[in-house]
């Protein structure tokens, strides 16, 4: 029996790390007249959908595929949150 | 009285919008033997620190910034979750 996950993955920037792309935003916000805003921390947002036997499994390879591809783990934190969304049983 | 806000922003393409980001990362995945992912899309997460008298404003001003500044709202769709962190009074 396979079961589908959703998943939402995401990826910031360790607190050390500096951010200039937020810097950025930072700056032209407040020359839009957004003076009341601060720390602006730009990181990335992924979706997407797993299949696989159980829940753990699931996990395992999520953390696999964050290390390894989504994440840079020396500059970048990750985290994800994952939902169980439908389950296929085989036809007998 | 104001208020300190934490703002956490998830910007996504729209549904309708391709995303060769996500595809290739997808493409990437199942190189790795990853061939269980599918319909991965790629987001802009954003954090930042808003400070206002109170909620609505707060939210009313973040409405816009992600209007007019960190989405594209042709292509792109935004939420945000918002909460309170701490209140500074004047020193009497």
């Amino acid at each position: 029996m396979q079961r589908k996950y959703q998943a939402k993955i995401f990826v910031t920037l360790r607190p050390s790390v500096l951010d200039p792309a937020g810097v950025a935003v930072q700056s032209g916000l407040k020359q839009l007249g957004y003076d009341n805003v601060e720390r602006v921390r730009i990181g990335k947002y992924i979706e997407l959908t797993l299949t696989s036997g159980d829940e753990a499994t699931a996990r395992q390879h999520l953390e696999q595929i964050c290390h390894q591809m989504l994440a840079n783990p020396v500059i970048e934190n990750y985290r994800f949150d994952l939902i169980e969304v439908e389950t296929q049983t085989g036809v007998v």
